[in-house]
């Protein structure tokens, strides 16, 4: 109770090459997202939520489209992401792995 | 704007061997702590607050206590505090990094 190890939890594939783990509480989540389809000739298409997102990347490389603005970021650089600011990521390297803080929860993510 | 690298940060001392850096929107905080005075011999003496975290172990390895129960946590393993349970870690290896991700903000750590 309280603890997620990466070794036991059930991966959610979200699309081909990605997959996802996740925790939360009542107004934080946090999502582990592993990409394994890099690397990208460009931005995925930008999306946006209301919610509040920050976002550390763990390893890889990507760049971080934040509105109109795309900026390189290596293991070590955060991210941070206004509601409803549309924004997107492009893979540089074959593989990445982002950590994805969330509040509220993304409720979309536990159905 | 938006963007945090680990590069150009300036880090807070939080304490000998404990350095943090930052990001935060209106409700949602994320924390990169990095511990280079492991290994420890016993957790750190619980503390509590209202916020609720989520942590990740990006490098290292920890105990984590959540209140009476304690957990060997390795690299993507992450732990979640609701509000005021009291929690510690140990470090078990010389060096760890975690991200504490906390929601409402810890206004202190802005000061």
């Amino acid at each position: 109770m309280g603890v997620i190890k990466q070794s036991e939890v059930t991966r959610t594939t979200i699309s081909q090459g990605t997959s996802r783990y996740l925790a939360h509480l009542s107004n934080l989540m946090m999502v582990v997202i592993d990409f394994e389809n890099g690397p990208a000739s460009q931005p995925d298409p930008p999306h946006s939520h209301p919610h509040e997102q920050i976002s550390y990347v763990v390893s890889g490389e990507i760049n971080v489209l934040l509105g109109n603005e795309i900026t390189h970021l290596r293991p070590g650089d955060i991210f941070t992401v206004p509601p409803n600011l549309p924004h997107s990521i492009q893979l540089l390297t074959p593989k990445a792995r982002l950590i994805d803080a969330f509040s509220p929860i993304r409720q979309e993510f536990l159905k």
